[in-house]
C-alpha cells in the first residue's frame, strides 16, 4: 500500500488536496494543515485554512468566494456590527457554529487536532487530516505599520501594508502532533507533496515547527512541490507581492530556491516552461505541467501528475 | 418630576415594561431585570430576560414566538446540530450577536450593566435598564429528578420535572447594581412596579438580592405588583404548574400572600374580580383592572392603571 503526505495551507492547497483524496485511498493519504493563520476572534477560536481544507473536502466549500461555506447567511455578523462589535472578519452563520463548537471543545481541555478528527467524521471525512501542531502557532507579519498579526495583516489590511519578515511566534517550542509525526517519519512513506499555496505565509509556518522540519529533512521518500506561481504571479493572494518586499525574484524559480534542499522535484506551470533548465539541477528534478486548476479535473489530473512525478524520482 | 421602579422578568413583564416607557420619561422610569436565569451556554453568556426586554423596548422582538428577534434566521444552530454540538437552546444567528458581543465585553472585565447600557445606547432605548446584580445570580431548580440549572428545566426539560423549591445561587453574597440601588434608595421615588412575571422564577431571584430586598422593605413609596395568573391559570409558562408542586393555591390570592409585606397594592385581572374582598386588608389594596395585554394600548392602559393605582395609594 502507498502512503503520501500532502502539507498545504488554504484554498490553492485545498484544490490539490480535493484532487489527492479523488486518486488514493484514505489509508493512502495524511495532509498536514498550517495553523499559523490561527487566530482568537470574539472569543471564538478561528482556523481558517483547516476550515478551508474542511469545507473542500466535504463539499461545502463555497465556489463563488473561494473561502467559506455555500449557502452562507450573514445575519450575525451584519447584527454585531449593528452593535458597534469587531466586523471586519467575516463570519457566516453556518462557520460560526464550526467557530463556536471548536472553542467549546477547546475550552473543555480536547486538542485541536482531536476536534478537528471528530468535525471531520461528522462530516464523512475519511482521509486524515491533520493541524500541525496542537500547539499555539501564530504567524506574524512584520511591516512597515509595525507587527501585525496574521489577520489583521491578511484581512483586516488587507495585505497591503509591506512585509519586511515573518515570524512564526509558539514555532520553536511546538511538537508535531503525534499522529502526523508518526506518518511523516515511517519509514514506508512514499512521497510528500507541498501543495501550490503561498510558500511564506502558509507552507513555511508547518516548516518552523522543529519535529516537523526535522523529520522532512530526513525523509527517505522523495518530497515534490508544486509552484504557486505561474509567469511570475501568484493564482490568488499576496505571494507574489511579498516576494518583492522581500527582495526576492518574483518567479516560481524563487520559490523553489526557498524550499531548498528539502525538495528532490519541484512541479512548474505550462507557462513558465522556459524556465524549467534554470530550475534543474542534480538534486532537484522539475516537471512541467499544467498547474492551474479550475474544474474537479484539474484537481485530479495534478495530483495524478505530482504521484507519477514522485515515483519516477523514487 | 415622578420616578418609578419597574422590577421584571422576561415576557410578560417586557410587556408591562413596555407600556411603561410608553407613559414614563427615561427620566421618570427605571427598570430592574432579573438575572436568574443568565447561565453560560456554548461557551457564551446567555442573559434571556435582559434579551427580551431589550428586543421588546427596541422593537425588535418577534412578535410570532414570543422571544428571540424578528427576523431571525437559524442557520448557525442548525450547523451546531449537525456537528453534534448542543443544540436544545435555540440560538438565531441575529440573537447569537448579542451573545458573543456581551460575552467578549464582560471577558474584557466589563460589568454586565455596563454591556447592557452599551447595548441599549446603540439601540435607541432611552429608559435605564439595570440587570439587578453584575454578580452571578444562577437560579437553581430542585426537582424530582435532582437539582437542575433554570434554563434545563425550563428549556431542555420543558417545565416537566416536578419542583420542591428553588435556590438563587450567589444571591447571598451579590450586591445590587449601584445606579439601581440609587434609584431605589432615592427619597424622592414614587412607586414601584412588580410586573406580572412568574413571581417565582423570575422575581424571587431579584428579591433574593440581600440589599435590594432591603431596600423594597424600606420603600417610602408604595409598591404594587400585578398578578400573572388570572382564574387559576398564567397567561404564559409555568407558574400556576410551579405553586401546585410548592403546594400553593392556584390563584391571584396566592402571588399576593407570597410577596407578602413588600406590596402596598396588588392588581388583579377582572375575571378575579370575585377575589378583590378575600384578598384586600389593611395594608393592602386592590385593584381590578384588564391585565391580559394583547396589544400595545393593553400594555399602555396597564401602566396607566398601575401608576393611578400608586398615587391614590400615595
Amino acid at each position: 500500500m502507498a502512503r503520501y503526505l500532502a502539507i498545504t495551507g488554504g484554498v490553492g492547497g485545498a484544490k490539490l488536496s480535493l484532487g489527492l483524496t479523488h486518486v488514493l485511498k484514505p489509508a493512502e493519504l495524511g495532509i498536514a494543515v498550517n495553523t499559523g493563520d490561527d487566530f482568537e476572534h470574539l472569543g471564538l477560536h478561528v482556523s481558517p485554512d483547516l476550515d478551508t481544507l474542511m469545507y473542500t473536502l466535504s463539499g461545502l466549500s463555497n465556489p463563488d468566494t473561494g473561502w467559506g461555506r455555500v449557502g452562507e447567511s450573514w445575519n450575525f455578523i451584519e447584527t454585531l456590527r449593528e452593535l458597534g462589535g469587531e466586523g471586519w472578519f467575516n463570519l457566516g452563520d453556518r462557520d460560526l457554529a464550526v467557530h463556536v463548537y471548536r472553542t467549546q471543545q477547546l475550552t473543555a481541555g480536547r486538542s485541536l487536532s482531536t476536534v478537528v478528527q471528530e468535525m471531520h467524521a461528522t462530516l464523512g471525512i475519511k482521509h486524515p487530516v491533520w493541524p500541525v501542531t496542537d500547539n499555539r502557532l501564530r504567524t506574524q507579519v512584520e511591516t512597515d505599520q509595525g507587527t501585525l498579526d496574521f489577520q489583521h495583516y491578511f484581512v483586516r489590511e488587507r495585505c497591503e501594508p509591506v512585509v519586511r519578515a515573518l515570524r512564526f511566534e509558539g514555532a520553536s517550542a511546538a511538537r508535531t502532533t503525534p499522529a502526523l509525526l508518526e506518518w511523516v517519519t515511517a519509514s514506508d512513506l512514499d512521497g510528500i507533496i507541498i501543495c501550490p499555496s503561498n510558500p511564506f505565509l502558509s507552507i513555511d509556518p508547518l516548516l518552523a515547527v522543529p519535529d516537523f522540519r526535522r523529520a522532512l529533512e530526513q525523509r527517505q521518500a522523495p518530497c515534490v512541490a508544486i509552484s504557486p506561481v505561474i509567469k511570475g504571479a501568484a493564482v490568488k493572494g499576496p505571494t507574489t507581492k511579498i516576494m518583492g518586499e522581500l527582495g526576492l525574484p518574483q518567479s516560481s524559480a524563487a520559490v523553489a530556491t526557498h524550499y531548498g534542499n528539502l525538495l528532490d522535484g519541484f512541479i512548474i506551470d505550462d507557462g513558465d516552461a522556459a524556465l524549467a533548465t534554470e530550475i534543474t539541477s542534480e538534486a532537484l528534478k522539475v516537471r512541467v505541467a499544467k498547474t492551474l486548476m479550475n474544474t474537479l479535473d484539474d484537481r485530479i489530473n495534478l495530483a495524478h501528475t505530482a504521484l507519477k512525478f514522485i515515483s519516477e524520482i523514487s
